[in-house]
């Protein structure tokens, strides 16, 4: 990533963690972390851990019933005591926020955007990423391990006949990363430290083929210009690239 | 804007209602469309309706309390009959879904990104934007009206001596507006008819200095490169110019 | 109405606006307000205006199938800033008001009251009745907006043959207005600040006939007379009769 | 209540129990139903029964704080076998249905319409009123019996010197009936099997001195004449006297 | 119950209402309490007064057709004023406590527990429970009055031909009642102010011939040894033959 | 357990997993599963794995402030695919369920039971008991495990100051663990295929000192013995003796 390192210049940036600014945290993805499921994934990224499952059913939703197409959605949750105070339980205040909403609906679209629907057959994916430790780009690093149990689940189902292939099923990859500006400086995968403080940050989902599935931009404290937007993407496939290979490998094993 | 209708070439592109793939739906901006709230606009973008009510509040939600910070937040819904099929009352259901509370925190945070929250002290402006109408764009719309609806409430406040000056509170305007791909080709201001083809959609919020305060990009039907990224970008920019034009034009009245 | 001045005799009022005590206040009735719903009026009373929409279905509730007979229902809502300080929304608050629930069924009882439902067939008119300002009246004047809205749905119906006459299924018309007591005097047709004023508050709906399809009459300041009663529906007379000739206006352009 | 009599002349008019137009069902009103509350009542109204309670509270509820003004409040519910056929009910359902609104707000209106706000100072009275068994009428047996619980909950204070004196706090006495027309003929005090063949319904409360409280009349299946207006409240007037001489008797014991 | 006087040997224990430690209160049950359901029954334990009545339906809920089983199930609520201090309705609060759902939950497993599934066939009965005054042992009592009303219930629908035999689908008779001890004393069915000051607490459900149902012991306050379990189970079962007694004097009636 | 073995004779007993009928499954503790929570376990009981956090806070709820005490509480839920097949979320459908509050509650009392509220003083202790994987007993593991993380915390309070002595807040040491009878055989520890067959079904909790704290045995299928119930205490017992052990050690590392 030459440009990334020549926009940054001499600067003397210094993150809490050492890390480069074009450095992703480490990353483990862990394959069958439960029994259970069609597919089940721990996925680390720093302490960043999050749970996700797929489950595998045959049949559609009603509103989708006879269309010969499936379906995938996602849910997303925190388990109370992922982050450092406590957070009330969504259950016991009765109702989903909206952050919540908008993560599993972001996850879901993300996942979507990779399967083909015709080759799924009326059958559906249901994603569920909950987080056991939340240190910044939960909702990345569920849209990365979802994708593993995924692959997992439409696997199991080629098996068990469900589906013909799964791999027909996929057209494509999908992975996500966080990148944003602290302090002036575009950086790649911010923990919780450096999230709070971004004045932009962005969540970017590309494809195995380097095509983007989502951007999500915000710039609640200080926009961003066009040029600040091109190094930030520089840096998101940079990451996303990386990510991919691990999924990758964690697929091969 | 010369490159777009470049890249576009020769193609003989057809829109529904007849207009260039870089052209805007024709824009009304009504302020003081109702009597009582200290900022009222109806914003009509080709036949998407919008009333947007700014309220103003002389102090802050108790997490705020004694920060010396204002605040502004938003909430957006939809009449029942704004569609073309009835959709149900939140009220009645229950609870909001996830398309609103996403839509919700979307115009909170376009708003939040140009007010000055020391200048606005601890006051709160509350934003309610209501879809009378829906064709297509109603989020972008609301952030456009929303805006118009802002500086009102704030010119109010600044006449009752709530706070000293309304222009510090503004530390840039905002407006929004959605592009997408439609069958390959990139265009600006999609109708609902045209929304609902797109294999990407785009929400760009950019302030009056052409920076961008979100970027909200979504690809479930077809991944998107980063070349139509670029276009798309370029068509937003020209939109949001637009769009200010006619903000500064209503205020100026 | 001889008798109405005769009782109140040389005694000076004074109502804030200037009108006589059995004085309307001036109604403008918007048809086709919005493009969408198969009835979509707009009412003025004062400064109380109601978006009323008509929406009509064919089929009918679970409940009421294979009855051959159809189903006209209501619902109110206010918007956050119809008053003068924000109201929160009902479906933030996850459920709906006592009020709210009280007016929908009333605007839902007085439609029936004039529908034939087996000229109606198994179809559906579903009234939305959304109060963008409110300054007293809001429930009356959507039983009166919203009877213009479903002869304009019922019309609809009849041209796109889902029912076989329009003047068939309207036995009569509707239309409702509030009286009340303010210091001892019977008065018609009362302002926010006249209501809040109010002994005794009366809102009565009548048909185009002169009978009544609803009074409802709550004294809990101070309880009236049936002398009192007999002057308060001659000024409800005279009203809707004022009402229904403004209704009639509306339908004929 | 000769002139009712005189209207029917000699129809013949049977009622399914045997009962003369005019005539109420039997009525029994036991006091200290249960042992805790401060005031708690058993009434019964032919076969509908109800149990009332009267909670006395020192204190008001926070919008009313530093008024000198008390409170009365009311809540109705039914039982889920008090109906024929079992009604769920409203706390597993998660949400209080618009019928139950409505009529709790209909007796909390009923009896704050009799009672000085002022003489009973910063307190509260909570009237809950259960339905035991319904056979019609249970909205008019709850405020017939609430107000007898209510004049012991307030004994009860006067002895234990919250309040000076019951009496000043209570401007005058409340009852209520229903009557309604069935087949064309006006009848008092309906039950179940009446009510729901009813035209035209009415609920009329009525204060010892013989003003009215709250007239609510619907004529969902045949709007209603002035004149058979002025039948019906000639029976609710009778109904509501015997129905006051019953709570007169009842308190005296 | 020879053994129990014997422990407590010549402990001077007094009880605030005199009762032997080994004594229950003394216990009502009345059958046809309301007249509607197919069971309804009030029974009185003390101060304690539950109204229990069982509705029979034919059909299953849904998960449970063309199982050739029946179901029984159960809902426990309190009155607001049942208690000292007035509790708000969980229709109001908009969700159920979970001091309810747990004491539901037991009176159904109780009820199921004697109830042969095969001879009910494919109908339900549901119990509902509404304590209308609360003195200690609500729950107990309610598994004591719901049987009785059970039993109601069935011979009404052995008497309608929905069933054959009522005798058939009960296995067995089952009451319930409570132990605890209070300041190192076990003593049978405790009133509120014995059960507040319980250290240990218990609900022991047993049939007809002598077995379990269900034991609940919660030692929240101080952990009970084997011994102490010993005896308070002899109460249990010297308290349940007694209340068996009188559920079959009541059914025989 | 001389006398278990001798009670089931010479009977051939096999279980699905091979133990004997008196043995557990093994146990795992895993402390600081996670970095942020000031008490994080992992405890596996054969496949049932549950996630217990402690999260210690200064003070108390409202209606405990100035008692001087502290207090104790606990959540239970389950992540949706902890089952075979998988749970709609709570937070989605809007309400807790009755199971979940009733495993959360006995967690609490579990926990209060052995916890000295005024050595404690006005802070706080919050449970929360996430099942990852469902094999039975996930309501005995989370007491177990609770435990472990409980003792963290309150060491985790000493060190930072905020209580004197971890020891002297804990009086005792608690477990649990379920016991059944299956096809008439007494059984220790029952997985998820035992405990859906299982008649008879009671979960334990014990202290350290071998006393009971709380004792729910359910009967829905068939009643139970005294007898029976002897040798099910008896295999508790046994099962929480070894279950404390296993605390012991963790607690130990």
């Amino acid at each position: 990533m030459v440009q990334i390192t020549d926009m940054l210049g001499d600067r003397d940036v210094k993150r809490a963690d050492g890390r480069a600014v074009d450095a992703l945290r480490p990353v483990t993805i862990t394959r069958n972390f439960t029994d259970v499921p069609e597919g089940s994934v721990l996925i680390q990224c720093g302490n960043t851990k999050v749970m996700c499952t797929a489950t595998f059913t045959a049949g559609v939703p009603r509103w989708r019933k006879d269309s010969g197409l499936g379906w995938v959605t996602a849910e997303y949750a925190m388990l109370p005591r992922a982050t450092a105070e406590r957070t009330d339980r969504e259950s016991v205040r009765g109702k989903i926020g909206g952050r919540t909403h908008e993560i599993s609906r972001l996850i879901g679209r993300c996942l979507r955007g990779v399967v083909d629907m015709k080759a799924l057959g009326e059958n559906q994916v249901q994603i569920d990423c909950d987080v056991l430790q939340a240190d910044g780009g939960t909702r990345t690093a569920s849209i990365t391990g979802a994708y593993v149990a995924l692959v997992d689940a439409l696997r199991w189902a080629e098996k068990h006949r469900h589906i013909r292939s799964a791999k027909r099923v996929l057209k494509d990859s999908v992975s996500a990363v966080s990148v944003g500006v602290i302090n002036g400086v575009p950086m790649l995968d911010l923990p919780y430290i450096e999230d709070s403080a971004a004045m932009t940050d962005m969540n970017v989902a590309m494809t195995g083929s380097g095509d983007f599935i989502e951007i999500q931009g915000t710039a609640e404290h200080r926009p961003f210009s066009r040029a600040e937007l091109g190094t930030l993407l520089d840096l998101a496939e940079k990451g996303n690239r990386e990510l991919q290979a691990a999924q990758q490998a964690a697929l091969a094993e």
